[in-house]
């Protein structure tokens, strides 16, 4: 069996695992979750073995020597398979277990002690799963520091120092905008009504919004959880979820054009390469860049809603007397809160930048675990202008660390750039933006496709989004994008 | 890893396939089938690979060894687990392979022949799954027949002659029962108004009626399906399919009454012993008799519908004015159909019976395959006073061939009489008698759980009625059952 016939089967096993998360996330009676775990586990450590295994390295010492180097997409993906494998084989299987362990042990101490808003009871569980973090940055090694390493598995050859340097330069320019979106905002609030939005008419309005953005439905699904999110059970079975407010029909839109924006991207993908790098995403800066255009830059936009908020009117009689222009204020809305998940366009960023400047320290030894609420508040202070109410709206409400996530948070941001320009590009194409000034993302779609989705992984994300707009990325085209959303 | 820890991570593999195989069946989008298949192969044969190795042969020859025999159950395990290695590995990896691409080919030819009830087009992959079939059996072995062989796989410890001896004495007195009932029921007819039955409505109804009778939400499901089924994705974890008639609600409700029927054998079955043969259910023959009973001793009661009626009627307002004794006709009707899986208790074990006698003779090569067409009608006429109206009414109707189940269908009318067996036993005593009449079925399922569940596959199925019930299996309290119920 090749290299590639391994990589496939690889994904057979990761993809039938999926569809075990998948269905304990939306359908698993509540007394069987223990077994799940146990089937999952199953699963996951024969994907491991399969992947750390001699015969694996063997095969693809093999293809690389015989690699002449001519076929762009085959070096790519033996490059990437390549950094797959020493990743993986880096980190002992003793470190491995612990991990999972570690990670298993600590969401449930951090759902507790969240709920109780008790940072001193997820404490030692957060210098655990710091320690794990520190050990495998020193075994996959780095070239600055210890929190490179980290961020390179979630943006592959992305530094921190440039990371931390463009948030630095943003900072500022955010905080501007955000003071002044939300002190606009103040001055022209509109109330949603409260409805009633039942459940079955927002899921039907939601199926045809998703479907009029390219989402197909031969493909993929949307279900109900609590927590959404985007899956990949095959190459043509995309899932996504949402969850329902019936007082803010909004919410669960935004949240289908959100995770939609992932699943056009993952159906957007190769099938024939599935299970392959040139078949797989690239990162998930690139991911969230992709949600984040259908979400924002279609969804809450006004052409977006001068041909759909007529349709809403239909499917809620609620809505009747909300003019569009209410709505879009209600739409547009900004607003200081402590909570990132809550978070508006406006200051959501100035979550990531918190965070990132936090776990960094954390992460490189400069920044004591037990230092990290006050840490938290103080920064939080500083580009919020008060301090949260309790840790439980402070340094306990994110999920992340708990699962071992440390270097994760700014790939959010990445996404929010990388979503501005890729959407300025588009633009550039006077046929696309005149379709979507019509709400028509037909052609949007297809410059994506070809711009990005097709590609996969071949190319690192920083030269996909150069070779996809003509420039590397920037944060030009998201200010831009900003200023003119709220600064009206 | 001992014998025991093997079987289990066996259960894993296979119980992690259902899951693949349930998500199939209810919510995998259309066009997402053929990566399924890879998947589910994929797991199919790490579950065979595990249990056919050597390691599996050594650690179980290590275990039997060991065995002092004190502990039945144990005993019992390894007998078991010794009679499904021993089956595993007669047939070579090559047949197992020949047979499941012959029934993945047969299946889609089958479901088109039937669409254009085009028998000729079904007769060479009949040809083929006959002559694996005869090889399955040959690798087998037998004691007298070809066909015991492949009984055996579904019914354990079952011989052909003595299923050919059971309904040879019952075709007679079945035959008379059927026409009795068939008159009686033309002459007493009842038409269920036509509703509206609104599937939500009847969805309710169902889970409140699945709840009654004890099938555990907690560790349980029930989804929608065209083909409706039972599967265990855990040992807490069973789901149950049915689907809508919005003419009719009893479709469903019967639907949902025998898979729970089967769900609450799956959910009564020692936790604690997923994967054993001590935590498995024995036989076919059983697991009907469980379905059956719930469906038609409990759920085409009287007693039933007199606490479940006017409850009934609230929920669909169409039935108002359709009293309970008409009602009861509309449950009790019998007519002389073509199709099996229509067919009421008055009639149904003749289907069987007709099938039993041609795939007997079809294996031991009594019958040739271009001969079926006229060997069914003919004892179709026989059993039913008239000929089918054309193949797809008669020879093709049924799935069972096509997919390799020679062997199956008279495990359907073993289900009927252990059911009827099962039920006069337990309505021996008094206490759950005067439950039942009450319609208060916990102290029926508790009587089921530990006369039979709790047993898991310890025992053979003669012995374990034989225990249950103080008697070896007999039709008696079927034939009872079938003239009370028909004959009034």
């Amino acid at each position: 069996m090749s290299i590639f016939e391994k990589a496939r089967e690889h994904a057979l096993i990761t993809s039938s695992a999926a569809i075990l998360g998948w269905d304990q996330e939306t359908f698993l009676p509540s007394g069987s979750s223990k077994y799940r775990a146990a089937q999952l586990s199953w699963l996951s450590a024969r994907a491991h073995e399969l992947a750390t295994s001699d015969d694996w390295k063997n095969e693809l010492e093999k293809a690389e020597a015989a690699d002449p180097g001519a076929d762009h997409r085959l070096t790519a993906n033996l490059r990437q398979l390549r950094r797959e494998f020493d990743r993986a084989t880096k980190l002992p299987v003793e470190l491995v277990a612990r991990e999972s362990e570690a990670n298993s042990i600590s969401m449930h101490a951090w759902s507790e002690a969240r709920k109780q808003s008790n940072f001193p009871a997820f404490a030692p569980h957060l210098e655990t799963l710091l320690s794990i973090a520190r050990e495998k940055a020193d075994r996959w090694g780095y070239a600055n520091e210890p929190y490179d390493a980290l961020l390179d598995g979630y943006e592959r050859s992305t530094s921190t120092a440039a990371v931390a340097h463009l948030f630095d330069d943003l900072r500022p320019k955010l905080s501007k905008i955000a003071a002044e979106a939300v002190d606009i905002s103040n001055r022209h609030a509109a109330k949603l009504p409260t409805g009633p939005y039942p459940i079955k008419a927002q899921q039907e309005f939601n199926a045809k919004v998703a479907e009029s953005i390219g989402f197909d439905f031969q493909t993929g699904r949307i279900d109900t959880t609590t927590h959404p999110f985007c899956t990949t059970l095959g190459p043509a079975d995309i899932r996504l979820t949402t969850r329902y407010d019936e007082t803010d029909f909004t919410s669960s839109l935004f949240g289908v054009l959100h995770e939609a924006g992932h699943g056009l991207y993952e159906q957007g993908l190769p099938d024939e390469d599935f299970g392959l790098p040139s078949g797989t995403a690239v990162s998930l800066g690139i991911h969230e860049s992709q949600s984040r255009l259908w979400e924002n830059h279609v969804g809450r936009s006004r052409a977006f809603w001068n041909h759909w908020y007529p349709i809403a009117q239909d499917f809620f009689p609620a809505l009747a007397d909300f003019s569009i222009e209410d709505f879009l204020k209600y739409v547009w809305r900004a607003e200081f809160s402590p909570i990132r998940v809550e978070a508006d366009e406006a200051t959501y960023d100035l979550h990531i930048i918190l965070r990132f400047g936090l776990e960094r320290r954390m992460v490189n030894g400069e920044l004591a675990v037990k230092d990290v609420p006050e840490a938290w508040n103080e920064s939080f202070r500083e580009l919020f202008g008060f301090t949260p109410p309790d840790d439980r709206h402070g340094c306990l409400q994110d999920i992340h660390w708990s699962m071992g996530g440390l270097g994760y948070f700014a790939t959010y941001s990445l996404g929010n750039i990388n979503a501005a320009q890729l959407f300025a590009a588009a633009r550039q194409d006077s046929e696309i933006a005149s379709a979507i000034d019509q709400a028509n993302y037909a052609p949007l779609l297809a410059w994506l496709r070809k711009s990005v989705h097709a590609h996969g992984s071949v190319y690192d994300p920083a030269e996909l989004i150069q070779r996809a707009t003509g420039k590397p990325p920037t944060a030009d085209a998201y200010l831009s994008h900003l200023q003119s959303r709220y600064l009206r």
